[in-house]
């Protein structure tokens, strides 16, 4: 079962991390639009050209393909979305202001929403196996402590005095999420901007926010 | 097909109602536990104890089926949870508070989170089928409804003058909706507390609102 192929000359047909990655980016696609369950890895196999065999040498189960989507392809789309731009960016609420702006720009251009890889295979997997949700719990937690690192970042510098960083964190994962789950459910991207720019203009304010504002110079 | 079985005397075999009622129960229960692909007609049947001609009566495919818990049994549960105590409530905001509190406070009592009915089924069926996608669509659009008709009541009564009624509909479900996402993930109610929390606290304030508490009396 694990033994390599042999390349036959004048035919390649031993290209083992080419075909591990085709047949990764078939599952991650399929798993998004259809879901875990309505993509039998027969059509999955067929989509990606390979045999039963091959796929069975790098996945020799359903679920261990799954796994490797959530914790390779899932990862790094929540990584590449939200955590490297709030390490980059200015402060935790530019941050958050700026990926929910990046996100509905990008689906108003593409016309389509296909909802958060993350969420989609969380409501689908979670309750399917503890080992599909362990791993889905564990991309949450990273990404909420990327944000509630960035506030403590700002909060070092003088900033967001008042914010608990933890619950800033939860407030925009969720806030994210469930505005992906509207978007996606009503194919409008529209949704993200009236959540963000509610978050901007919430009231009634923290007593320390407000303090601070009042006593300020003006 | 649409012939009603005798009744035959001694044997009571016919309840449309009842029988109807108990497919309806299944089916919501397996669509929310296990999702609606991984729920075969056959373990339907079994488990509501109904025969493929009974079921097929009622529900003459298994999307009918799943129409029938989507605008049925979904709606109500989001009229239940949701609707009814925005009614019903002081506020717009004391009864996005009182929904949080009194959905973590059954969960923690329960050990065990399913998640929201509508946002498991939104996630898995959105993209499944256009009939799925508008009747999920349908019901987040009265829920947001009764969220932004409630701000204005509160605006009419002289409150709320810097708040959007849309984006703060829009905000409430969406961050109910994530959150709901997230504690299902790691089975743990608690963010739902945590995100109610951080959306009293939020800072910075709009101006509106800071410029009311500013020029308040002491």
């Amino acid at each position: 079962m694990t033994a390599r192929p042999k390349v036959r000359p004048g035919k390649r047909t031993n290209d083992p991390e080419g075909l591990r990655k085709r047949v990764l980016d078939v599952a991650e696609a399929s798993f998004q639009a259809r879901g875990y369950h309505a993509s039998s890895l027969g059509d999955l196999m067929a989509a990606a050209g390979v045999t039963g065999g091959a796929l069975h040498h790098h996945f020799p189960t359903k679920k261990a393909l799954a796994l490797a989507v959530i914790e390779e392809r899932v990862a790094a789309a929540v990584e590449e979305t939200w955590i490297a731009p709030v390490r980059a960016a200015g402060s935790a609420r530019e941050a958050v202001r700026g990926v929910f702006e990046a996100v509905a720009t990008e689906l108003e251009q593409q016309g389509f929403v296909r909802g958060c890889p993350l969420n989609n295979l969380a409501h689908e997997l979670s309750l399917a196996d503890p080992d599909f949700r362990t791993a889905l719990a564990s991309i949450f937690s990273v990404w909420r402590q990327a944000i509630a690192d960035k506030i403590r970042d700002d909060q070092q510098a003088g900033r967001e005095q008042g914010t608990d960083p933890q619950r800033f964190a939860a407030l925009s994962v969720a806030t994210y999420s469930g505005a992906m789950s509207m978007a996606k459910t009503t194919q409008d991207a529209g949704v993200l901007r009236d959540c963000v720019r509610a978050l901007d203009e919430r009231g009634p304010c923290n007593t320390a926010a407000v303090r601070q504002v009042c006593h300020s110079p003006d």
